[in-house]
C-alpha cells in the first residue's frame, strides 16, 4: 500500500490556485490516468482552463461552482464532475472562509493516459 | 459538465459497508476505470478484500486506517493510498462518530478498464 498527502507533497501556484501534480510520485506506469490536488482559496476562482483530455474531479473540501458553457452548477463536497474534451471551464470558489480542495482525475478521449 | 451526488444514486450493502457503484452512471466507454463510493460506520471495518484490479482511493471524509499485509496505515480525509493488484485489504472506521466515505477507482494491472 501507499499512502499519498497532500501536506508532504510539492505544490505550485497557477493563478490563485495551488497545484499538487502526481506526476511527482512516478506513477506514470501504474495508473491509466493523470492527477492532481488542487485548492480554489476563498472567494476565488481558477484560470478559465480548456484541454483535449477528459477531467473527473471530486470534492474533496468545501463546494465548487462549477462554471461551463454560461451555467453554473454547484457540487457539494464528497459529488463529482466530469468535464468533456475541449469543454471550457472555471471552477470558483463563493465561500468567504471554507478553502475549495478538489482531486482531478484526467486522461486522453482515447482512455489510455498519456 | 455532468454532476454526480452519491444521494441520488442507488446503493447496496456489503456486509456493514455501503456501496454505491458507477456502472449506474454509465461511464464504461468514458472512463479508464471503474469507480465507486463506499461508506464504512463508525467502529466498524470492510470485509477483508483481494483482487486483480488496482485501487486508488480518496477519503471524502473521516479516517481511513488501512490494513494491508498486518500493519495499519492512518489516511486522512483528502489524502489517498493506492493498493497493488491481489493486495489484500479492511478499511477500519475508527472513529465512534464519524463516517468514513471513500471515492475509490480501480482498474486491471493492464491499465485499460474492463
Amino acid at each position: 500500500m501507499r499512502h499519498f498527502a497532500s501536506e508532504s507533497a510539492e505544490s505550485y501556484a497557477v493563478g490563485v490556485v495551488d497545484v499538487i501534480r502526481w506526476d511527482q510520485f512516478g506513477l506514470n506506469d501504474v495508473l491509466p490516468f493523470q492527477a492532481m490536488w488542487y485548492t480554489v482559496p476563498p472567494l476565488s476562482s481558477s484560470p478559465r482552463d480548456q484541454h483535449p483530455e477528459l477531467e473527473l474531479s471530486v470534492v474533496i473540501s468545501g463546494t465548487a461552482s462549477v462554471e461551463t458553457g454560461g451555467s453554473t452548477v454547484d457540487v457539494a463536497q464528497g459529488a463529482a464532475f466530469l468535464l468533456d474534451s475541449e469543454e471550457a471551464h472555471v471552477i470558483h470558489n463563493r465561500s468567504a472562509g471554507v478553502p475549495l480542495t478538489i482531486f482531478t482525475t484526467f486522461w486522453m478521449p482515447n482512455g489510455k493516459a498519456q
